[in-house]
């Protein structure tokens, strides 16, 4: 009789951060991140010459809904060590998109090729961590059931400026009963590192939106006639004021390919 | 040269459940207890036969939204020691109301010639503890500013039955902007024993109420056009589920004449 040792299935997804940054890593994972890691934060990514990094700074500091920063770097190095022992900012990531001047001049899949010495990374939460917990209480997520894009809208809230950087937050919405939105409220509440509390409820026109159907990024979806649109501060808006400034030089994650960190979404839950 | 020694202004509210509760019992305050110790719970009081007891309490174990518990009496015993050691049920409140088979039969100061050896009594959290968290917190309350009660909504929520008692859920209803029912979901949460967060926000026909301009018990309140009703489930809910079963004898506290407790606002926030 041979016994076949138990062995981990090649093909099974990483089950932890630092397993999906290896894959990444070695390009045996390629794509969106969305479901690698379940239970680990995932972040988006901004690196700016050193030049705007003190502003920018201010202005994730000065924005903490829409820009909740989990980690930085110091100029130059690649680590981001808060966020992985041995986290390489330039392979890390599925795929990158590099801009000049506002415009994007290549989306490779390592950025090493890019890398300079005056270069600071940004990783600012997202919207992953809160709608684990959302569905881990039994919350549906309307564009997660569509299997679609989660509907964004720039809105009248104006951010905070800070040096160059200025502009309009952009929030994700997500249509919920009263009840469900009240319990959201409560759930997302304890993460206000990852865009804790929506800032909105109810009635779009009082922030700006025109045709909650006509989002400026990701995908309608429905909002039923029981339902209220929710809406929380998202982690587009720093890259949508970063596309507005058009600096001369910068590298961001590409759509739906974040940055998979060793932090747990458990860490960041205050109670 | 006379010194005149600081006293305290003989005019002055008590400060203090203690203090209150002292006043009322001699008849030196009488009416409404609404500003009444500053920071002290105050209760909503329903007195049954021992017979119907033990139904009440499950009720009410049942539906901790709307019939949030937090005091009882061993039958025939005056004291609740668990909100005021000295606190005796019969003279302690400014006004009380008796029924007879539904039908109020006397409005007295004290009910010492009521009271029986196989009476209950049930003290019930209130809304004006979370409503000091509010003011505290800056949010303006409509029928406050307006000087009038909150209005108030028999709703198509039902509530969980026990024995006899059932009916539908009663809430009372708070204008507010997306931004501060937010903040009034979150303030709220951390008073589970006062009635806790909001049951629904906006769209009041979703649970029953037809006009939000004609409440059912208390007053209207305008909800401006940037504003979203907020509804908590509401301390009214027990009293009518009660005036639906007529017991052949209870009685209750006079609207608005609360029981003034020697427990703190604060001991109820669970964080």
């Amino acid at each position: 009789m041979t016994v076949t040792p138990m062995r981990r299935d090649e093909t099974a997804l990483p089950d932890s951060g630092r397993a999906a940054r290896l894959s990444i890593r070695a390009n045996k994972h390629q794509g969106p991140t969305a479901g690698l890691a379940p239970g680990y934060v995932q972040g988006n990514l901004a690196i700016l010459a050193e030049r705007l990094a003190g502003d920018f700074l201010r202005f994730c500091q000065l924005n903490p809904k829409s820009c909740p920063l989990i980690g930085t770097s110091a100029p130059g190095d690649p680590r981001v060590s808060e966020l992985g022992d041995d986290l390489d900012i330039r392979t890390d990531l599925p795929r990158y998109r590099v801009w000049r001047n506002g415009e994007i001049i290549a989306e490779p899949e390592d950025i090493r090729d890019f890398w300079r010495d005056d270069l600071v990374s940004f990783v600012i939460g997202c919207s992953f961590s809160f709608e684990e917990a959302l569905i881990a209480h039994g919350i549906e997520l309307r564009h997660i059931a569509c299997g679609c894009n989660v509907p964004m809208y720039r809105t009248s809230i104006a951010t905070r400026a800070a040096g160059p950087f200025h502009g309009p937050m952009v929030v994700s919405m997500r249509p919920m009963t009263p009840a469900n939105a009240i319990r959201a409220v409560q759930i997302t509440t304890r993460f206000p590192a990852v865009h804790g509390a929506p800032v909105h409820i109810g009635m779009p026109e009082l922030i700006g939106i025109k045709d909650i159907m006509k989002p400026d990024y990701g995908d309608a979806v429905e909002v039923r006639a029981d339902e209220l649109p929710v809406f929380w501060a998202c982690g587009v808006t720093p890259q949508s004021v970063i596309a507005t400034v058009k600096p001369d030089f910068c590298i961001t994650h590409y759509p739906g390919s974040m940055l998979v960190t060793d932090r747990r979404n458990s860490e960041f839950a205050i109670m």
